[in-house]
């Protein structure tokens, strides 16, 4: 290769205002990315990172001497320096992290889901709003170009009326110890639902299986109905060797099939069926539109460093998140409408509906 | 090319026994197909096609001089050569027609589904079995190398325990004008997940959507849950502009994913997750077996083709086809569940159960 | 499915012409392709077949009763009422053939290659000029739907100047007992190669292998330089267990790609590569184009019937058929360029020009 | 996401010899990488990094505050803590200076190509091996698990004899303002079929175009004969909108698909033919085996990394790196043979035999 091509995209601009202080706590399977995320974001400065397993907190500072490590969550807290708190750990431990940085006067991101309940997430987001600070789920799909894309397309009703939804999200996963596949994976697809489509659903069921352990569903397949008319199903599993992801929209204009696994994420299809008028005998016409497939070109960025960006900008700006804790707080709910259903065996049940969805 | 290259595959075996006189009712969109196959069949001797669309009749006759073409039904059962039938008409119909075929004393192939209610396929399997005349429904995925090959895995347990199976068969549909997708494509699907698990669901449950024709679901996702824990989900469509075909067969050894529409309609993924021991804290520790992915070489063969012939073959031997009317029966069983959880707002229900069921 | 569903497809029109009487010889590999098209087809009328294979004729006779089989082709040359032949036998056996049809005052249709050799394919060309009958030589691709829409775009310019092109047609073919790869595979690519750039190479080079049959080259590595600037790159063999078709066209604009084997025989990359002037340091600036990828709807459509459709028309109208023998000849000469670049150890030949592909 | 998964893969084993001290010359496309991989390597310690853009130092200096960053060469050569140069410079500037490097005494690992030129190489391997000091082409695919793997099936003779290989390596590339695409890429290819077959091919040809840059060849075939009868096809460019990627290796026992950029990165296609003994009229009987498809499992490894612990473990053991510089000197011999059958209008040449060639 060679040093004459010198121009590998534009120099990092200096931050146009005081960098974010902030901490991450959580160094387990994701906290190292948000780590890698900060070093290099020039709004914020990663000033520490918080984890109990040595192992973890000795990784980070062999790589980064720079910034402090620690297995204490209080010193943070007492740390003046640290406007921010960025956790990433158990989703139990959500709501009592998240409450006892914002009350220590710390914005706060929160890996998703944002909490464990609707009745935790509410209160942090009281608290949040009360005390003025930034609190935010990590709901990184929001920040992927292909799914912004698709929102794009969505707005600008080029899929036309959006008849229906399937997503499915298989692979090899993690077991995560404290949650269902359905906390642990749905908050991805139910918060890309929930930007698409701006609405939450009225209704949900859902059908589970606990393979593996006891108790711990590890296969779920899911039902939203929307007041829109449009439906979805949300297929769920950490017990597939190989991934399998596929989301597809179908609407009356055109379908639109994203893959984030493919080197072509976005797919439009150009077809469709027009209904003429009746025929003779109530019989009803149809026409087909055959057309092209297209795979929109999509700039290459990372999700999480915009994600994390528009943290710190919220932070300095007190603009919204695109991520916000409204968002946050249906995705708990749907949730939280999955674990009833399952509960009431697969019966279909209302989602916990709230001022915040309404605006959209 | 060259003529030197002879052997095109073995010379058609001359039939052991007296091909069996037959003719095709309905020629619409299945029914040539079942023509060009009965022609070429060498168990078989297309005698006539009946069908009220003198164009349809005009096409077979020119390709076929020697095939007698007519709109009268009834002449058909008069005619003693003619020991079976053939029909390929709208669902509504095959009660009535295939009941006046049997009390003829025709043997009878009807395409998928059997009948259009569980009473109406319960009817002609009674005078089928009374009359000691073979009825036979046309499930021909049941004839497909890849599904076969499924179910040879499935059965030497390769797969391991079946954790759940997921599929979808969505495409640019041709609406049925007398069914709702249902009763159009889940046959398939239902007919197969029958022969792979010998078993019939115990609950199903359905969200559906008439975005086309009100009235008539062009959407649906079902879920299916049967007694040996294994669950499944059938996502239909007729809307989708792109086909996506897409069976996951999740066990707890292996990964089968079956797509009849690929280069490679089987693929075996050898992964899995293997549970261990509760560590500390209640903890599972879960280990990951990867390994290789294996598209097995599959013959290729048509379907349809053998299925007429195993047809042919039980009028002359008495054997029970593959495609049993056992199996029709349930499927309508399964069809019927559906629509009653439809009408139940997806409410889970029971599926009609039947001594037959139990015979695998 | 429904015989309500009436219209598949438009009825085939009534010939506006007398259909032209045709005989097949040769029923090897490709033989019974040409009867089945030539059965169906409006514009011609099937009256005999011709095979030495006693089973060959059999098989025809069976399914077509209406088809007069013989084994003697003498017999053919007699019969007033065949105005054509459509000739599928050896290579060797083209010239002979289509030498003693025109002599009889036959049209003839001769599989591809033309002939063994620029000198015989040269002579029966002029046979039937002199004779004002049809000599059209059997390159099908240039009745493919992907083929013509790929000749589209380059003729409107829309891929730019074309820089280059390469094409891989290597599977686990039949090997020809009397020629090489190149005489059996390459004129399908020598073909589409003149179609879409309208002139011959000036210099062919070649490097092959015989694996399998001495002196029988299997794998064939050929190189083409043409007029305009353009290189192209044709790899074939015999060898390969599975397929690998691909058809790269790089432009100045754009890139198409052509896999007949694929869904989506043609995808266009809307991307690029802009020189602007050179820098300092007499270092050029580049800058890239990226744009979405398009995979065009084609129409589907048997590119034999079609073929065939243009010969019967030739007949009746004297127009000359889109296969020219021009093309024909043309492809002869680069296929003998090619054997007498392997004769000279891989050194580039000039291929032999003729006055008749200036024309394009 | 969750802390309590800590194990993600093994800690890195604090180095058991004393880590090697290393500064990166030139930061252009690739020395980041080479950065990047050096300061997380424990078998390394990465001391400084030369470029003579105050920009890209400025880059490493934010990221990596403890490494040292100048743009004076000598400034390395002095400092006795530097043991090993690694050099990502253009082609050009190889020699001088790895010759300088060797010259103070350093180790050197160099940026593929070796050298510019077969002498240029001969003469630093030569100083190297004068000097006892470690000299290192950096041809990374021979650190890449699929390249590996491949390697393994053909020495074991999986594959059966090698009949042919063909090699795609075309997409939208960087020019490189010093070098034709041949210098560029085809070292990675001849590096590979160098390791592959373990010895270098007796001829070369190739064919090639200056599309952009006038007397810079941006696309080239390239044609390889190999004294075990073995034939390759190289074909690369710079122009090509979309990556295609693509190695197929055909054997007489089965055939493999290497794509790099593939979620499959081998593909091997147990398929082939077999010669029976000619049958009457020394027709050749050949019959077909056909069977499965595997994509054998591969671990995940950056074969960046593996290089240049390669690298340093040599420095401290005294072992041959496995790319040696022998390989690195036929990868030379064999680009510099098609430039000069590119010289001689691609008539195929010899390629430079060397002693070192023939241990393998």
């Amino acid at each position: 290769m060679t040093t004459l091509i010198r121009s590998t995209g534009p120099e990092p601009e200096p931050p146009s205002v005081e960098p974010v202080g902030v901490a991450v706590v959580g160094l387990g399977y994701w906290g190292p990315n948000l780590v890698r995320n900060l070093v290099e974001l020039p709004a914020a400065e990663l000033l520490a990172v918080c984890d109990l397993n040595p192992g973890a907190l000795a990784k980070i500072a062999k790589k980064y001497p720079a910034v402090h490590v620690t297995s204490s969550f209080d010193e943070l807290l007492a740390n003046p320096a640290i406007e921010a708190l960025v956790i990433a750990t158990p989703v139990s431990t959500h709501h009592p992290l998240a409450a006892a940085a914002l009350a220590a006067g710390k914005h706060v991101f929160v890996e998703k889901p944002l909490a464990g309940s609707y009745v935790e997430a509410k209160d942090v987001i009281d608290m949040a709003e009360s005390l003025g600070l930034v609190l935010m789920p990590g709901h990184t799909f929001l920040y992927s170009p292909p799914v912004n894309l698709s929102l794009d397309l969505i707005n600008r009703r080029e899929l036309g009326d959006i008849f229906f939804i399937t997503m499915s999200r298989v692979n090899l996963g993690l077991h995560q110890s404290d949650v269902s596949v359905v906390w642990d994976l749905a908050p991805h697809d139910f918060s890309i639902l929930r930007y698409w489509l701006g609405e939450v659903p009225v209704r949900a069921s859902a059908l589970t299986r606990s393979c593996i352990v006891p108790g711990t569903p590890d296969v779920a397949f899911i039902d939203l109905e929307f007041a829109s008319g449009t439906i979805a199903h949300v297929e769920l599993s950490w017990l597939a060797p190989s991934k399998l992801r596929r989301t597809a929209i179908v609407g009356s204009e055109k379908m639109l099939v994203y893959d984030d696994t493919s080197s072509e994420p976005v797919r439009i299809f150009n077809s469709g069926a027009d209904l003429s008028a009746p025929g003779t005998f109530g019989e009803y016409n149809l026409t087909y539109r055959t057309g092209d497939i297209v795979s929109p070109h999509l700039e290459a960025s990372e999700p999480l460093s915009l994600e994390l960006a528009d943290f710190c900008n919220s932070i300095r700006t007190g603009s919204e998140p695109r991520s916000s804790n409204r968002i946050g707080l249906d995705v708990v709910a749907m949730a939280e409408a999955v674990d009833r259903s399952i509960a009431e065996n697969g019966q279909p049940v209302e989602v916990e509906s709230n001022r915040l969805a309404e605006v959209s």
